[in-house]
């Protein structure tokens, strides 16, 4: 039996583009003879399409495209993911459904299990949990229908929630041939390992294949992998689908698979899903062109590597923005950058604009020592200058912050905090490192003064970051703890043989600046948890 | 029977001090001899402690001080909300209780059933919805307990969500001689009408007196209002408590109800709920003084009001900002209503640094046509000046952008979207005139000629906003009808009035600036539906 899983990377809310790349998926099937094509989970409106959902006028539209895939589907059986009305009333208004749909007619619905409704997903706030799974006749096998978390339940790799059902302890005794997954999984780093783990699982639990077609693409903070794969009844792959790229794969499932599963480096992956999460969140904007400030040190110059990767080197300009503070070696670093990624480097000077504030506000702090207010001013001119120009010439400014300096406020908001996208704002500063070596590895572009010198702001004169923050290896630690795990402070001090008072001050900068962070651009998420989406805090708390 | 309401004012995760509080209203209690004590809806943690309910160490935190509750209730009964571990493991960890405490033990909870999830609510990303409820003997009486959510189902006024069960509904049979509810209910202009409904409907359901005690004071961008009340069997209004003030509140649960409503207008309860959200944003921060750009304009003018009422005018530092655009009427204007109010008002012209950007800028703009990027550079340096003179000083910014604004995109970010705080980000242009003028009826403050003057951004010659936007009438019919009622916009231009096009434009205004607003700060809600808080639409989208 051949399936093809359409590995597609839709936008969101455009139906209409959603349904015709399906229709091109249903006609490269008919071109193959697949027996099945499935999509991935909501393919129709895209994942996730949050409180769109709620407008009746778009569910409207969901369902008038969903009759234009029905008559598009001579020939062919399709399992196509899509929201649809509750006819249940008192529930949730939706349903998050995968409908059967066979040459021309609507056979029916699977409707989604298990909701997530932690970190990232807030599914409950708009679906009604569906009626366990039953099986579907489709090319003489019997066929479950199961939508991305349905399946993990029955595993132990749910860190974060657990449902009182499990559509595959529902299945076992109806004895599916096979079982597909309709899925909208995003990546972190790590994921594509746990949804192997899932999938194997699952097969042995129930003694038959499964095939899981994954979302691909970049929406808003979401990054997808795709990576769909098909594992056999013994739990071994038969194959996967690319990474972080369109694929109308096709899968034979009741191959047998192979013990050795392909190896992906993680920081490959990380390089391709920033690189994706950049050029899917210009793209499907519209708009091509980035504009970044290039400080000459590392997390500047990883950004516009990615950038020049994602949009072209035509689309990124470098804007080179000295100060009275700022090293003769940071702005060769920065200049060095530019013509290793062959981009326009523009450089304009804050001096004057800095003298201009400091003669307009010296009046009014007369008595009063300099402090990081006069730092922040430097931080906000330069982040100006950066939104100026990218008005001007219709550009995204990218910010440059990373995931380190979000979590202990070592940013200046409306100034390095500018941007419409932080691209690396969910890497750790070790992660920086990382990557940015391993791009060098590839192809050398970053200077090596860039990543071997200090970590410093150039705010005052020969500041270093470590002035005012511990070595970002015990940051890094201790963010991780905190922020994906939920240490507590005594368990973190212990377990890392750190000063509890260091890890007390360490958390408390944490909640401190999520005033910050709130007013932070969306930044892409590649780990369990992200300060920009699924992690929600209040500002005014007195926990710490 | 008398039951003591302690309607307070928690402050998030501040459990030591809400423990205390409650403990404070057990001494009140004592000394009044009162039956039964009960709080509002987790009120040891206060409402809502969103994800610091994840973190294990904070829940074992609660858990002490629960203990301490216990011994400390000597003499009493008492019901207080808290959370606490859901002993079943196949759920969310937790469960949204009430703690029955009597007499130094502990005799039970009763956990929330209904959970809503939805809006600004996301209990089930927390929470296992309880067991339907049983009755408590209190002091002889047959005692039902429901928090909040739990009530509403069996009335018609929930709008956005339905449940399969209802507490109301499970609990007729048992003949209660009284309900308690332990709410955390936010404000909107209205809310407290659909409160007593929801009391009223409840007690005619069940044939017996029914006591709300709600949360009062503000959290981040909610405001709760307090009012708790009771409502006899028959429906009439027992009493209700104070509006946004904290309360011990006593009532004779089984006296007779009033057939006549206390009246407040909705014009006094919004006046009275912004300047509570201000006061505690401020309080509960540890901070005291506020920073605010007077343009000499309306909404500048009545953020300046309502920050002198919270804060006291010694705290509240107004500056004027003049550029080669503003006219001299403005600047009289904003110094006027300084006076008027008794504060302190800088002057700092923007021509000077406006002149370094503009001469900086050009070469790099050169045979560009002047556009929105040098009004954003106006806008900017306004922030700026504020950012710095409120860093300098220990002050929280407060921005001045009203919904309306917000909705069109018709304001700077990083410019007049600068601020801790959007004070007035849910009124609607109509609305900020409406409440200006009432302040004006209490005391003249805002000048005459801010409140009758076209409104204007002066950000080039003779701008007025009506130059890009519609009047703010039709803007904020068309807002209300999309934002809050989820109307298409076929049937707003039928029901209104209005061609199609122009309301097709406005929702794509509304959808194109959802940018801006991800990066505004939080806005004190006051709607059914605000722009900072409870709505969740994506950046990268193309429905709209």
């Amino acid at each position: 039996m051949h399936i093809l899983a359409a590995q597609m990377n839709p936008t969101i809310g455009d139906l209409e583009g959603n349904r015709l790349k399906i229709e091109r998926a249903f006609q490269y099937a008919r071109a193959a003879s697949a027996d099945l094509l499935i999509t991935p989970e909501l393919a129709l409106t895209g994942y996730p399409p949050e409180d769109l959902l709620l407008l009746p006028h778009m569910m409207r539209a969901v369902e008038q495209e969903l009759q234009k895939l029905i008559q598009a589907s001579q020939d062919l059986t399709a399992i196509v993911g899509l929201p649809r009305q509750n006819p249940h009333p008192l529930e949730k208004g939706l349903l998050n459904s995968a409908a059967v749909i066979q040459n021309g007619k609507l056979l029916g619905y699977y409707d989604k299990n298990l909701l997530p409704t932690y970190d990232v997903f807030d599914e409950r706030r708009y679906f009604a949990p569906g009626a366990p799974p039953t099986l579907w006749d489709i090319a003489g096998h019997r066929v479950a229908i199961t939508i991305c978390e349905d399946v993990w339940q029955h595993t132990d790799l749910l860190r974060h929630s657990s449902y009182p059902s499990d559509p595959i302890r529902d299945l076992m005794s109806q004895k599916p041939d096979l079982l597909v997954n309709l899925s909208a999984s995003p990546y972190n780093v790590g994921k594509k390992n746990s949804r192997f783990q899932v999938c194997q699982r699952t097969a042995l639990a129930l003694g038959c294949p499964i095939i899981l077609c994954n979302q691909v693409g970049g929406n808003d903070s979401l990054i997808f992998d795709g990576y769909s794969l098909a594992v056999d009844a013994s739990g071994h792959l038969i194959g996967e689908a690319a990474g972080f790229q369109e694929e109308f794969w096709i899968v034979d499932i009741f191959e047998k698979g192979d013990e050795k599963i392909p190896h992906h480096p993680d920081i490959e992956d990380l390089h391709a899903a920033l690189v994706l999460g950049v050029r899917d969140y210009f793209g499907k904007l519209g708009l091509k062109k980035a504009c970044i400030g290039l400080s000459g040190g590392i997390d500047s110059a990883l950004v516009a590597v990615l950038a020049v990767e994602a949009l072209g080197k035509d689309n990124v300009w470098g804007v080179s923005m000295p100060s009275r503070y700022s090293s003769t070696g940071s702005q060769e670093d920065a200049a060095i950058l530019a013509r290793n990624l062959g981009i326009t480097l523009e450089t304009i000077p804050i001096e004057k604009p800095f003298t201009a504030y400091l003669d307009l506000l010296n009046p009014h702090f007369e008595g009063m020592q300099g402090d990081t207010t006069e730092e922040n001013l430097q931080a906000r001119i330069r982040g100006m200058i950066l939104m100026a120009l990218s008005n001007k010439r219709n550009m995204i400014v990218l910010s440059t912050g990373n995931k380190s300096e979000l979590a202990m406020g070592y940013s200046t908001l409306y100034g390095d905090l500018c941007g419409g996208l932080a691209v690396i704002g969910d890497l750790t500063k070790q992660q920086v490192y990382a990557l940015s070596h391993h791009l060098n590895t590839l192809k050398p572009r970053i200077p090596q003064n860039t990543l071997e010198k200090p970590p410093s702001a150039e705010l005052r004169p020969n500041q270093k970051d470590t002035d005012s923050l511990p070595d970002y290896a015990i940051v890094d630690k201790v963010l991780k703890a905190y922020i994906e795990d939920h240490r507590s402070p005594t368990q973190i001090a212990q377990a890392e043989r750190l000063p509890l008072p260091l890890v007390q001050d360490l958390i408390h900068r944490i909640h401190l600046n999520e005033y910050k962070r709130r007013q932070a651009p969306p930044g892409l998420r590649i780990s369990e948890k992200a300060f920009s989406v699924g992690r929600r805090f209040p500002i005014v708390q007195k926990w710490d």
